[in-house]
């Protein structure tokens, strides 16, 4: 880490600093410039170090070199990890598409969604069971008989599901119901929601926060990945933009970005991202060429009478269709799909 | 509400709109415009409506017309709510500064800080025990230990304490130590820990997130006093933008617009906002002049030595100085402090 | 239009704004609710309607349905709009890439930077003579002499050029020298500069500015066709957002809505969205995958001693093997590239 | 400043930077650590030396140590910049309030505005007289007559005025009549502009763009000051974000870290930051009190007949009212009004 002192730093407070960082048992080397010192610190970037340092007097800021993650980081694991979900692989040159409905509804809307997914060749399903809304007066989903109709799809098909947690209390329900637990954009911070999918080992699909930077969800994929769990699944699903025409903005540079700071697989979530149906296919196709190693993406077997997110969900004819096209741009750049 | 066509939409797309709208016992008025046909809509902009006609075939926009929240808007709620810690009243006319430091150390730092608080004339003392942080590898706070301690504090100095939850299966834990329980930004939209807090009818100080809308804050109100509780706190801290100066960028604006917009009391947190010490006291008489019925303010005996955001606490002289400058710009604009 | 009366609007009031409407011929259709009034408008959204009705006591909101831009949008202009360049078409079902250095800094580097454009399949050459940078103390450009030099790059090849004008006062020099006259991030709000270009009646290349919302981008491209103007190129290079690893966020979903939108042709700029050149090839695929009609790049023939933007620019053998990418792409979606 | 090197750098791109940047005159110091190498280079941060280095291949990242700005800066000017407009100053002691239309419309209103302004105990006159407007259908002001009416309403009252300057081609027309020129958020960076500003030596005000970071504003200055022109007025006016319920968000933090990184005065707009004129008095009380040198504020004599920005300008009376109110705040802070 580099330590900048400011433009009046006294000589005690630069020897202050010096003392203190050696103190932590790390080598300091001052170059002490005509207006400013800054000061070089090798040894590994300790967080405790670099916030202890930051509050001392004359310490204009501390300038970390070395990543704040580790095990998510790219530099310690070169290789690509490949997620195994019931045998469906993610991450590998095999482009996975999840798809289904915002929220289990009935039956025979999960079922006929599940069927529709494997016909078009998608690989999971998604949807939603216990549903974070904005406003309490949104539905908020069917609970654990929403997980239940997912595990029913899931037979029916043998398409792995996937599915949002919102209460750490469930996560044992969760392990028993769910192929891939998702954490939702509005909980990549829960830290103990994290811990908790950290411990139990299970495949999880990291959502990133509408107001996360790229390092920020890299940190919050290290929250799970220290307890021992690397199963886990990046997703870019837009940022808070002052932009209005969509709901968010997606930033596919932060696909490119991750995959090359972080060895973790990377969806691409369009639907919630743009939150406008007519511009989910171009976005999915976009996504692919951008690197993803996957998408989830809402459909509908009737959008106009969906209890959740109708006006981004695909009708099953456009996402037959939209298939087709992914399939095409995967190859233009050498993957499956 | 209204229903805005779209320009192609045909004559049945837009009778098919009407008859549903109908069904839900809502009387529409078609506006047939030379290119777009437009439909008011007369009774409450009920969330299910408009989430079932947005999704309509040949709909291009709904534009709700009423607020989406109800007992958190000063609509239906006039008169101010005054909110009583223990005898101090938050949202009348005398403003309420709360302090301490970031995290809960050791007995000695948050007995001093304590006094010093109370000596300096604020009313509430701040402290963390269980702390969220971006990286796992910072300090995480003493957890229950910290709770005694600010227990201690409370003892002896008769100073409420407010420290943040994190975890909605410690509800019973706080609801023992703490007079006002924290939600932090990042647990903004937690919407179970909010549905807890909701229940357990505790006051509750509640953070705007940093990509919340001033609209999302008082729909994470919502989903409290829903459950009954109407104590609560609403605190602006900063939210996310392009400029990297500071930490966050405070927005004041939102301070004078929620008092417009609900009865609830509203607190600053700039420290938090702006994460510069040195610019702190300048935004705490800024937010009093905005109208903040309160500040939370980070403070440090020592913060070179500060565990947690050492960079942006206050010590004990500046903020005792700073105090008798908040006095007087509160007396300037008609209030106690 | 529709006009939202505030809850506490009086009779008087309602009064007043009917009739002030009707003054401006237009026919009013209040809908008389039980907590709110609004008022249909119909006929024409004017603006000097809307900003009247705007500030009348009583009126809370004025919700324009009509688009505020006419000659870019689609609605009045349903086919694609295909601009030609010295015989390059833009817009049309081959996919354009213009490409060349930042800055033009000596006839070797321009005519060596065309030849490889050119070898590489490259359309037209880019090339800054007027630099606007941000700091005063940056490289500015060799002005005049430069737009020479890429003139004669231009003979040497047969390919048109592309270069950025900063000076309403310098119109004929650019009309003189450049087959397309780019208006940069900067100066999309130079209304002055735009009313001359749109006089010119000369090809432009519209770069979105980096707090534009794409409503604001077509008000721009509405102020150069207002004079007779149409061939306009649109370009998305990126907005300012809360993320710090990339210059700019790329939003590629404004490529999209802007193809829906306008008739007008839309270009990507990866090269000044992200700022880094190993993100670059990502991100133009991307932008082919979600519908761009071409691409602007940077390329350099050796990036480490480029006066400007040298980490973003290209060398020559990636942008090669890039132009074969983005083929594979431009075909996989069924255009010729 | 500091560079960086990638972890995989070879032994050969390390000297080859280091070779370079000697052959600049600078002195390194490399700090050979067990990840990376960092490179700590003393002498001035030359904006040539960082943007060459930042090419090279093996180098991560440049960190500049020094401000990029000079003239602007505090370090190198100490003391508080105070302006004198005809007997007006700005930036000492005395807070200076700047108020009137947004556009010059007529006679009366520009004369009437006058007077009321100094009534009420303003000292600059505000009026536009060419309108940049977003819409080239919105009222885009008189023009040159607009000029003439604000030089009558100065002879009138003895109030000095201040008026937006668009084309550079205009600027001997500004320095007859204005006594300050405006340079408007969206020409910024029209660095033609702000170097004519800049050679004539004219007072000016400077708004900062909806998404220009504090430093850009600063360069933005340094521009004109780097002509010998340091007669500038500092003024935030809101930032882009992604919030919708005001039209920009007013950044109060920027007034504080503007008064320590510069000697030049600030003022804030409060009218243009949030659109809404129910909240304006609340922010303008809130600038105060943030340490700005002083106000420009909106205001007609009929907010619902204004030909542009009716729903943010205040009536005489809430005006009035106010000013009583920013004087109290004032003496509070320790400064007249």
């Amino acid at each position: 880490m580099i330590v900048v002192m400011s433009q009046g730093a006294s000589r005690e407070q630069i020897d202050a600093v010096l003392r203190k960082i050696e103190e932590f048992g790390l080598q300091t080397h001052p170059i002490y410039g005509v207006q400013k010192t800054v000061i070089g610190v090798i040894g590994d970037d300790k967080t405790k170090v670099v916030e202890t340092m930051a509050g001392y007097p004359g310490v204009e800021q501390i300038i970390p070199i070395l990543k704040p993650y580790k095990f998510a980081s790219r530099e310690t694991h070169p290789q690509d990890t490949v997620i195994d979900i019931s045998g469906v692989k993610i991450g590998g040159d095999k482009l996975a598409v999840m798809a289904g409905p915002c929220a289990v509804e009935s039956r025979d809307q999960i079922i006929n969604s599940a069927r529709l997914v494997k016909l078009a060749g998608g690989s999971i399903l998604r949807g939603g069971a216990y549903k974070p809304r904005t406003s309490p007066y949104s539905f908020q989903g069917l609970g654990e008989e929403g997980l239940a109709l997912l595990a029913e799809a899931r037979e029916e098909t043998g398409l792995p599901v996937v599915t949002e947690i919102t209460d750490a209390r469930k996560m044992d329900l969760f392990c028993a119901y769910a192929d891939v637990i998702q954490v939702g954009a509005r909980n990549m911070q829960n830290f103990v929601l994290l811990t908790e999918i950290g411990r139990s080992g299970h495949p999880v699909l990291l959502k990133r926060g509408p107001s996360a930077k790229i390092e920020d969800l890299l940190l919050a994929a290290e929250y799970i990945i220290k307890e021992g769990n690397r199963n886990i699944i990046l997703c870019e699903r837009g940022i808070s933009t002052f932009e209005t025409h969509t709901r968010n903005t997606l930033d596919l540079s932060a696909v490119a970005a991750l995959k090359k700071l972080s060895h973790l697989p990377v969806v691409v979530d369009p639907s919630h991202a743009v939150g406008i149906s007519s511009l989910i296919p171009a976005m999915s196709l976009a996504a692919v060429a951008a690197g993803a190693d996957g998408l989830i993406i809402e459909i509908h077997p009737n959008p106009n009478t969906a209890l959740c997110d109708g006006p981004q969900s695909l009708d099953f004819e456009t996402f037959t269709s939209l298939m087709t096209r992914i399939r095409k741009v995967a190859q233009a750049i050498g993957r499956e799909a």
